[in-house]
């Protein structure tokens, strides 16, 4: 059976070529980047070779890319350290609904502390208008924090505009671009952000490396205290081997993006158009600022679980949400906040698109998917009222 | 020329065992944990092992055990999380001057936040009398944090009767286990503590891979907010070859334990007899109490850094304290607060032994220590008036 990966926006596979870049490091290359003789000057130079590598994809300083072990570690840094850093010039931050748990629960911990915080709602495509952030800013806002790209329903926000407002208002602009990084051009300067969070794994590189960028001359609280690695921003012995694998991935990221893009965007144009053929399935998020991997819908009167078992059954493998809660069986508040119904948000399915995928793959899918959803709606309690409403869940001929 | 390796207390080569259970996580095996497909099964299911495997190495449940990303991480946690948890019952936590950075620099925030913190004093060698600690304790104490042995001196701490008081008192115990896990025997339920950190590469095991053991039923606030990862107490996505690493590496390290203490203790009870042979210098720490392949030392008359940088160029790999401190050029707050004083605490030299080590690196660090002393002693400014007044460094014919 055909196996074919959707769900890039979950994880990426490691490249190969970032594997065999890491290996020494998980071999005789094993010194601590600390220590002052040759074995940790060689993991202390690999670990400076890997942030001016990040460094370089996002168009900012090597000095300023902090190491973090994950995207949701940067989240929870940014916004935690910059809030409590500025906290005596006011304790307001802005954030949007269309952000991760790890900023909208490290949003609810700030309340907890004192702190208030705006939740912005998007528009129907997932938007966040710029106005409703110049709007929501007060004396008291130190901080806005809203998503690149949503992992949820693709939809690029307009960054460079609300970072042109915060900057209006002398207020903390960071962005969550795990999402995009590496994927779509992320340029710190071009976007104006003072922050900016990232994951190799979402990038063909390893799980275990994340990063943050901070601009020059900002000070944040750090989230993990202890020695002075990464200028004492952020503790804990270098996990080397995975922040090698970050800076190869980003660098290879980088030399390819053209490529990649070209590549998910030609073979997602077709799936959606293929999905779309179907009766009563809807394409969220924005047709055209999405991320050019990223194909997510809501089939009507369909219980998202069950289309993913059955899908995985047929080796279709791709998600109804963010991989986060995907578990927690429950309809995304992404969703909701874009107005979608309770009940269409239960049949979202999201297809991210790799450099693994080929056309046969969306043959496949464009196959299989159909009588998928005819099989569902057939023993679906939802759908009832509708069939003797003369709908017509999928026609074959059509 | 020989190389070597004695530096185990900064970071621990990876096993080739454990770097080959890590290999189909790094290639194939890359799914996340939280999709429901059979690639994110296969990995939910190596991180559920790991999990079995670690909490088997500290005799604990499965339940209790919160990966994190580094010993630092999980420090911060215990400490940050449980103060944050309880600070309704009181906001008194009590620490050694013998901890790690990450434990003092997240004492010193919980100060910011309005906790107070007390810094019991160890004796001379290293050791926290469990009668300071009761004495310690007030109404408002919530919290009590004492590492189990020392990176620097190598001192056990007597835990097992620390954790008894703080029971009595009800009071909240934490042990700082990075040391220790994995190189002697670690089992809560006979140390008694409510939580326990610990990382593995300081067991042969991989950089990136920690935890935190956290009683069952003890609530704790979040270090890293986000999805439902570790039970919504550590989010993140998982880094998976590392966790199964440590797996790895725990069922290995308890395999192994009674091999590897025999191993290195012989070498560096060896290595502390030829070193002691050299005029003016003293071990540090406990004789008795103290890690199986620690042999730490105070050089009078010498820089630390001085030494350490000579007897690289010997291909012999030492530290002078604590990795997370070793470019800070500082005296050791640890060894200050035993009572050593500044200039001696400057001549700190620590070797830690590790299962690649043999009998002729001694040999041979046994023979190049000595005339490197020597000519240090020549240099320095300090040894000057010590040499007028008859003093001497080291006669070869002794």
């Amino acid at each position: 059976m055909r196996q074919c990966y959707f769900d890039h926006v979950a994880t990426n596979p490691l490249h190969p070529d970032v594997l065999a870049e890491m290996m020494p490091y998980l071999k005789e290359e094993f010194g601590n980047p600390l220590s002052i003789y040759p074995l940790g000057m060689n993991a202390r130079n690999a670990i400076e070779k890997a942030r001016g590598q990040v460094a370089s994809l996002i168009n900012c300083k090597p000095s300023e890319i902090i190491f973090t072990s994950s995207g949701a570690e940067a989240n929870n840094f940014a916004l935690r350290g910059i809030a409590l850093a500025r906290q005596n010039e006011g304790k307001h931050v802005i954030v949007s609904r269309m952000e991760h748990h790890s900023i909208l629960n490290s949003a609810r911990f700030l309340e907890k502390m004192g702190f208030t915080v705006t939740y912005l709602n998007p528009d129907k495509n997932g938007i966040i208008d710029p106005d409703t952030v110049r709007k929501a800013i007060t004396r008291e806002t130190t901080l806005i924090s809203i998503i690149h790209a949503s992992s949820e329903v693709g939809t690029i926000e307009p960054i460079k505009e609300i970072a042109k407002i915060a900057r209006e208002h002398r207020v903390i602009m960071h962005t969550d671009a795990v999402a995009t990084t590496g994927n779509i051009p992320v340029d710190v300067k071009d976007l104006g952000v003072d922050l900016l969070s990232m994951t190799a794994h979402q990038f063909y590189g390893p799980k275990g490396a994340g990063a943050l960028f901070v601009r020059e001359g900002l000070r944040i609280v750090p989230l993990i205290y202890g020695g002075i690695q990464e200028g004492g921003r952020r503790a804990g012995t270098e996990n080397v081997p995975a922040i090698v694998g970050m800076g190869k991935a980003a660098e290879m990221a980088r030399d390819e993006m053209d490529k990649r893009i070209a590549h998910v965007r030609r073979l997602r144009d077709k799936l959606i158009e293929g999905i779309l053929k179907v009766d009563n399935v809807y394409l969220t998020g924005d047709p055209v600022k999405r991320l050019p991997g990223h194909a997510s819908f809501t089939v009507e009167y369909i219980e998202g679980e069950s289309m993913l078992l059955m899908l995985s059954a047929k080796g279709v493998y791709v998600a109804s949400g963010s991989a986060c809660s995907s578990k927690a069986l429950k309809a995304s508040p992404v969703l909701l906040s874009m107005g979608i119904p309770a009940g269409l948000a239960q049949g979202s399915i999201v297809f991210t698109l790799g450099m693994g995928n080929t056309e046969e793959d969306i043959d496949y899918t464009l196959s299989e998917f159909p009588p998928i959803i005819k099989r569902l709606r057939e023993i679906s309690p939802f759908a009832k009222g509708w069939e003797e409403k003369g709908g017509v869940c999928y026609s074959p001929g059509e």
